[in-house]
């Protein structure tokens, strides 16, 4: 077996605060919310990025209204705080990240992970990137964790698994497509099936290994971020921002991901979720029929249950013969929805931002 | 036709602020919230009571803990409101109301109206107490108004009328017995019958044939009240609190027009509702399904609509997918309620009391 690589993590926190409104805003996006276990999701993944790449080979890429914040609770340099100039999606901070660790490092492995999903079990993650790096370091390939599906679930994407990627690579698999967001049916007969698994979003691959694919698959994107490649590791401001204006706004999964042969996944059995509804927090909590959960704030009555509550310290919050709701109350803005119409949050963020509403949102 | 007689309105404002719980509190009960039509249900009630009796004659009992801010909303001079040393439900509220009317208008015939009652109709309502009391003065009888029901209604204490009262008194008719609130069935089968009518708690009657009436079937409560007779114009606190002592607690329904043989009624048609509940004043605000109304804040989402939503300024309010529910908001606490339960409120009330949390109730 080949030496373990070095792996270093980017962390990618983007995100418009739109999904956890009124609790998240543009300014106080989901990574920054204490949802579960006490501490923001930002600070949990900060803690698996620490166990697998140690803690000087951990990146975060985020913008500028969110800069301060993310060096001040992630601790790290800011030489590690990449800040991109303007929202360009996944494929451009993916870029950017490889270009600077390159840099430095110019054997580098990187896992990509979301800066607000939530892994329970950091150590079998840990083991699996480790698992997939290797796999990417060796065979020069893109790895993707392929979660195995817990439910018919239509919110996620899916990865279709193909071959074994051989003896040397046990656990790995090729991949044969991704799919989109499944209708309920479909769903359904991809977990009756069992090769098809969530994409999760969280990515292994060498840094020269994923340049290579995005210069083959994304031309325009690589030849915006062409620049980054002669500054090293500086990164002037000037020519982040020639960058950012020139750079294609598109996710990785489509700019390299459907387009390259060289993608393998790694099939894993940990619980993943990436938190992206009042509803989906509601199931992470352990919200069911009957069985309320508390954020935030004081339930004082509650005879239907089955309701997330998202309150302010003291302030009582009674609810009577309601269930299935999320309840969320930050002072500011109240918001009282069904948790399975809950992924129609964002219109109502649309909505206020239309209306000029910036002060709660 | 005998001249019209001195009618005198007395008010009633007892009540604990528990029904709409969290915006009444027991130092702001009902009477003192604006739910309908942009005032008070005191100032509401004032007006129709100063319709019916002329600004001079228009008294309130009322409890300590109101009396200055009853003061400051009705303008009366102090020494027609009547401040009780303790809440001693309303058959002492009436009799020293009665005592003391009596003291200065000795032929006076009074109008007993609860604070908190929202009945649109003012001019209909004038003339029907007016016809009311000619017939309490003319016969020495106490007159209970009674209301045609509208609906099945549950809620409610009813009158089963009797025969005319007799040519000299049209449209007045004896009572054949009072019921308590009856089950789904017994209220359906009473507005099938349309012999039965809503005990809305409105009385007419004269000062001294109330106090006669109360002294032949509630002795212990006249004699309690006796002293008020010896001090006439005066209420000496130190004869106040003694009457309160000993003055039993009892509804003048229960204490009199239960036992009396002296009581009328006169079925009235104008619309009139308690306002008792969350779902009461939602019927009243015309809240039904797919139409919500707003009494204060401001709603910017509310894709089901059905709801009645209670509010501060300016602050969002956003539901998504729910109906039938009460939103309201305080600032300090926060009720869901779904409006059918919402008879419920006053035990949310009593646990929160039983906490001590007397900052929030």
């Amino acid at each position: 077996m080949a030496a373990a690589p070095r792996l270093h993590a980017v962390i990618l926190a983007g995100g418009a605060g739109e999904r956890f409104w009124p609790a998240s805003r543009s300014r106080r996006p989901k990574p920054f919310l204490r949802v579960v276990g006490g501490r923001t999701l930002l600070a949990a993944t900060l803690a698996r990025a620490r166990a697998v790449a140690g803690s000087d080979r951990v990146w975060i890429v985020c913008g500028g209204e969110h800069a301060r914040a993310i060096r001040a609770e992630s601790g790290l340099p800011a030489r590690r705080v990449l800040v991109e100039p303007r929202r360009r999606n996944t494929a451009a901070a993916v870029g950017l990240a490889a270009f600077r660790i390159v840099a430095e490092d110019p054997e580098a492995v990187l896992t990509v992970l979301p800066a607000d999903h939530h892994i329970p079990d950091a150590r079998a993650f840990a083991a699996d990137v480790r698992r997939a790096a290797r796999a990417a370091d060796d065979a020069s390939v893109l790895v993707t964790l392929g979660v195995r599906p817990q439910r018919p679930e239509t919110g996620y994407g899916y990865i279709q698994q193909g071959a074994p990627a051989g003896a040397a690579h046990p656990g790995l698999h090729r991949v044969r497509r991704f799919v989109e967001k499944p209708d309920a049916a479909t769903a359904r007969r991809y977990l009756k099936r069992g090769d098809h698994l969530w994409n999760a979003g969280i990515f292994v691959w060498g840094a020269r290994t994923i340049l290579e694919e995005i210069e083959a698959h994304e031309p325009a994107l690589y030849r915006a971020l062409a620049p980054l490649g002669e500054v090293g590791r500086r990164l002037p401001r000037a020519v982040l921002e020639r960058v950012y204006r020139r750079a294609p706004s598109v996710p990785i999964d489509v700019a390299v991901l459907e387009r390259s042969r060289r993608v393998w996944t790694l099939p894993v059995r940990w619980h993943w979720s990436d938190v992206g509804t009042w509803e989906s927090l509601a199931s992470e909590l352990g919200v069911e029929s009957g069985h309320s959960r508390v954020v935030a704030g004081k339930l004082v009555h509650d005879d239907a249950g089955g309701n997330l509550v998202w309150g302010r310290p003291e302030r009582p919050i009674a609810l009577l013969g309601v269930e299935g709701l999320a309840v969320v109350d930050t002072g500011d803005a109240l918001l009282v929805t069904r948790l399975d119409r809950s992924g129609d949050v964002r219109k109502i963020v649309s909505e206020l931002k239309r209306r000029g509403r910036s002060d709660v949102t």
